[in-house]
């Protein structure tokens, strides 16, 4: 297999913690150099303060991954697109939906492999809970609920206008529900709470229509505020009424109560697999649907006040 | 040129003052059936209570307008095309993004013609306007108020959640801003003014960004406060400094302080002669640009709150 020369625009926690190791050990891919507003760098590559810097010093270098913040990350990705680079996405591939599609269209244009990942559809137990799925379902409650205090300590970021509140663990659900289901899933109503003080949700409640005409229960339950452990899990019913649960945020599925799938996680891992792939096919994966459903909801959406929100 | 037998689901406001008439005049159209869940009828042709009566009785007619509120357009839109009907769209094609991409790829499926109008588009000095604009932009400047008591009195829908409260006639201007346009505008930032007793904004100011690298100035400032006449206009100026002002909801377009296009609106006029174009070519034309913008500037926007809104 050939390997590929990756550069990784952005060194903060997400590349510190998951893509760095990962590309580190990779057979497929060896890291080449870093983008570092700040300076940083890895393992001795050459570092540069911008992507034309890059682009100008290392045309050998064909590949890049965008890991700096969703507000930024439309800029950065058409810089490189323009300049004939594959793409890889950190989640959200965008800050909006224009940019997304301007993406989509811009790798399209260029003949650009471009990978907008969703980290959590790369679990383990995903794809069991897919095929689990595939011959229909009764209902669906999502519940993802954790605190953010522990996940994004002080961050304000999280509150800020753009910053999606609960929506940012909330989409990572939502790119499980949408890659699991044999159907499309339509945001009907939205339950949008928001501290006095912030102008993104602490919590959302949202039920789902569907193109299933067995018209499935689907429910999602976002909330910031849960304390001790937090639930990513989601609670089903298959078509032939047996009850499944897909938990541990997507690395376990049990089936009539025994678990059938159980693995570490190895989001990252998989996510460079794939993205080997597509490199190899010239194909692009550019799933909007998750972002979409955001958007949606707050586009229906019924908002709710509630007491301020202080770290 | 061959006479399109034609059905029209929902006999509302925007029904009888356009599509009928319009319809009636048509070389290209002729009225079949139309269904009204209240059982109203027009011009003596057969009225159905449901779609699916439609169907079974009037095989022969082959396209069907869906005019009813947005909420319920998705699924009578797609009953039609899985029903093997060409379809119109009243504005917005959807009321959320998941369910126009759903429209979108059911009748590409199925091979039916889809057409999502946008009625300002259809405005006799729009296209002047997009000629102008296509050697470039400095800026232009949007300018959408009327008078919300003037043009929805009492209709409580406007504010309820999923209402699009001032996007309703906003969008009708983002529909035109992304057609003049010679490049991709994002929204970078929206400040959303919310009633306290309501669900969805009285105003709303957005700054755009875009794909030019000349970084025009683009802004949008919608708002249903307006007393007296109702401003529908852009101030433009283009890339080489000229002054421009499409005016009168796109009926106009002045360059130079000189009227160079004004004619009556005959919006629908037009919609319907592009829709006998589409179905002689077998072609859809679906474009989510405007809908895509207003649920970005709910996914950037910042909340604000003010008066409450009584009738």
């Amino acid at each position: 297999m050939a390997t590929h020369k990756i550069a990784v625009i952005g060194l903060g926690k997400i590349t510190q913690d998951q893509h760095l190791p990962v590309i580190d050990k990779s057979d497929s891919f060896e890291l080449a150099a870093v983008v570092s507003t700040r300076g940083l760098s890895h393992g001795g590559v050459p570092s540069y303060r911008t992507p034309a810097e890059l682009y100008a010093a290392r045309p050998d270098i064909g590949i890049v991954a965008v890991n700096t913040p969703p507000e930024v990350r439309h800029g950065l990705a058409r810089e490189a697109l323009l300049a004939g680079k594959d793409v890889l996405l950190e989640k959200p591939p965008a800050a909006t939906l224009t940019e997304l599609a301007d993406l989509e269209a811009t790798a399209a244009a260029k003949g650009r492999v471009l990978f907008a990942t969703w980290h959590s559809r790369f679990n383990p137990a995903v794809e069991a809970a897919r095929e689990l799925l595939a011959a229909g379902v009764r209902s669906v409650k999502i519940e993802w609920r954790e605190d953010v205090r522990k996940w994004h300590p002080g961050q304000d970021w999280v509150w800020a206008p753009g910053g999606f509140g609960v929506f940012d663990p909330g989409i990572n659900a939502l790119s499980i529900f949408t890659r699991i289901l044999p159907f499309v899933p339509f945001v009907r109503t939205a339950d949008l709470t928001y501290p006095a003080n912030r102008q993104t949700p602490i919590a959302a409640q949202l039920v789902f229509g569907s193109t299933d005409p067995a018209a499935p229960a689907l429910t999602a339950d976002f909330d910031w505020r849960e304390q001790g452990d937090e639930k990513w899990h989601m609670t089903i019913e298959t078509a032939d009424g047996r009850p499944a649960r897909l938990f541990k945020g997507g690395c376990a599925l049990s089936v009539g109560g025994t678990v059938v799938t159980e693995a570490p996680s190895e989001e990252y891992e998989r996510i460079y697999a794939h993205f080997a792939d597509l490199l190899a096919a010239r194909r692009s994966d550019v799933d909007g649907a998750p972002l979409r459903l955001v958007a949606d909801a707050m586009l229906v959406g019924k908002r709710v006040g509630t007491d301020a929100f202080e770290w």
